[in-house]
């Protein structure tokens, strides 16, 4: 795989540059971004000439077909020892690792004589700019989520419980191939709309319920994350109209101001100073978005820290919301990918509210 | 409730031992194990008189439900500034951390000045001691992981796609109350089952084929985790046989020797004596089991480099495994519990030979 290939090259100017010996790459989805293994165990050992790649006995014939620009090695017992071995075998100077692995690790690693160099997000910042088949899959991953949506949507009604909904919308998901759920999917109606990461739960669709849903897809390996929300009709329609039209507003405003050589901070502005000026500051207090691609959540972070500078290439979602603690909340998410300077938005879903009328059509609730 | 007063009654003699004058918990497990909170993003400072608890916006309302013996703090802007004004104001000398939290973050607290003692596995060792409630939590996600077995089980047979089944059984245990599957799916089946973690693919089961069932449960926040493996009629039948028989014996074995106050690796060695006696001790890569409750992998390790002591109260699987690659693969994985000094076996489907004649009785494969 060329890919493979050219994803090795970029780390070892990127070594060079940090004036390292070798980078150890520990955080899973790292691994996985440069040598294609799709485990869940491994790590690998980079230098200006070796590529090195570990796991386990469980995973040794699965990487056999997955693995084919490192070298590979079948860890066994202890792992600290191994790569202070390695590390003397290779004379590496200065062995780079990755500042996400924990402590205790770095610790381990310390006692056993290494001369080590922290290095935080060199895999990440590489990660943080997709290529076309990486682009690709997020947009399959998308497809997957909404048309799993659209086949559940008539479900999303007063009597029926966010549980159900939930149920059905992860075997959707299921159903056209994703292997997981992005995450926990939130179905949040009525009061629990105003807890922006509630879960799912027994509660029923009430008349008059905002209900929010937030969900994901997948499709190899690659991630797909997007809200909606729908109004039941009920009382206090203007005011909740209103909430609807700010945070869709904020949401448009976001995404027509993000360009590239914008810091990544400016696009969660954008957003929040419609949804302030509007009065409802106080009630957005989450960021604006995140990056996404092999994690969920990843960079560049769209906040009031965040510190990127948007780039083409980047994929990241703009879910600006409000949430007003016993009235309910409204959250909007697309996902968008810089492109020739601008975001380009890749989720295609319907954004106009939806008002829908509770005729409670079918009592018992199933879907 | 009583149970996390206890808790940190409990943490906080075990802080007083290791001379520190707080600890901070950032391990989310160990967060929902203090505190009661169940969402995604939080973390707890425990000193000799005050416990204090964060999270974000996102979650202030449902910690508002859920934290009842924290006092509660909604964190905004720079964790690390908060932690460093936090350990000014109540003048802790020498703060723990969890050293399985990120080198990064070490590094950022370090930075800010604060004096760190780093601590290991300090509330993951109370989190090996199960108490009732616990325990009940563990067998109710037992209960849910095994009748939803028992629902997909005709539809283990030759015709039918290892991805099938495995999502007729995620969604059998979402329908009896899971919140989600325990870790995703292993429906390994022939040339698949030599690889110990295999996920789950298009291949269709076919005569002779080992088919590994690796799935589990979850109620309110537990896990469950076990392994079937069964038989298709086919071609070696003797040979698969003894291979079944011999890691199922390794099993019981492991089972009748487990003892309070035995060291965890001599459970391992009690299976590998025996699978290596009878010639395929080169076959089991991998260690015999694990600790189980608010992660699916938690301590005690059952492995050649288990250390800890068994006692009551400790719940853990055992689950050694025999793979020969070309030829296939058999895991069978059973929960026990550590209770008046024995380990008794928690889960309870059948682990005899099930051999399925292949019938083809559904040539679409359909479940």
């Amino acid at each position: 795989m060329r890919i493979i290939e050219s994803r090795i090259e970029r780390l070892r100017r990127i070594i060079r540059r940090k004036k390292i010996n070798a980078l150890l790459v520990t955080n899973i989805r790292n691994v996985r971004y440069l040598t294609g293994f799709t485990g869940s165990s491994a790590f690998a050992l980079i230098t200006a000439t070796k590529a090195l790649f570990f796991t386990d006995f469980r995973y040794t014939e699965q990487a056999g077909y997955e693995v084919t620009h490192f070298e590979r090695v079948t860890e066994k017992g202890n792992r600290v020892r191994l790569i202070r071995n390695l590390v003397k075998e290779m004379a590496i100077g200065r062995l780079g690792f990755e500042a996400s692995a924990s402590y205790y690790f770095y610790e381990e690693l310390h006692k056993a004589g290494i001369s080590l160099a922290p290095q935080s997000g060199l895999v990440e910042k590489m990660r943080m700019i997709k290529d076309s088949v990486e682009v690709e899959k997020i947009m399959e991953a998308i497809r997957r989520a909404e048309d799993a949506f659209i086949a559940v949507k008539p479900a999303i009604r007063p009597g029926v419980a966010e549980r159900a909904i939930g149920l059905r919308l992860e075997s959707e998901l299921k159903k056209r191939g994703c292997a997981r759920a992005a995450f926990d999917i939130i179905i949040a109606s009525g009061r629990h709309s105003s807890m922006p990461h509630a879960g799912q739960t027994e509660k029923k669709i009430e008349r008059g319920d905002f209900v929010i849903i937030d969900w994901g897809g997948e499709a190899d390996g690659y991630y797909s994350d997007m809200t909606r929300t729908v109004l039941m009709a009920g009382p206090e329609m203007s005011r909740k109209k209103r909430i609807y039209d700010i945070v869709n507003t904020a949401r448009e405003k976001a995404i027509r101001e993000a360009q590239a050589g914008m810091k990544s901070s400016e696009v969660d502005r954008a957003a929040r100073q419609h949804i302030s000026a509007a009065g409802y500051g106080e009630f957005f207090g989450h960021g604006t978005g995140h990056g996404i691609g092999l994690d969920v959540h990843e960079n560049p972070r769209i906040s009031w820290a965040g510190r990127e500078t948007l780039a083409d290439g980047m994929v990241f979602s703009v879910e600006p919301g409000i949430y007003v603690p016993g009235f309910g909340g409204v959250r909007i998410e697309d996902l968008v990918l810089m492109q020739g300077g601008k975001a380009r938005t890749l989720t295609q879903l319907n954004r106009k509210l939806e008002i829908i009328n509770g005729l409670y059509p079918n009592k018992g609730g199933r879907i």
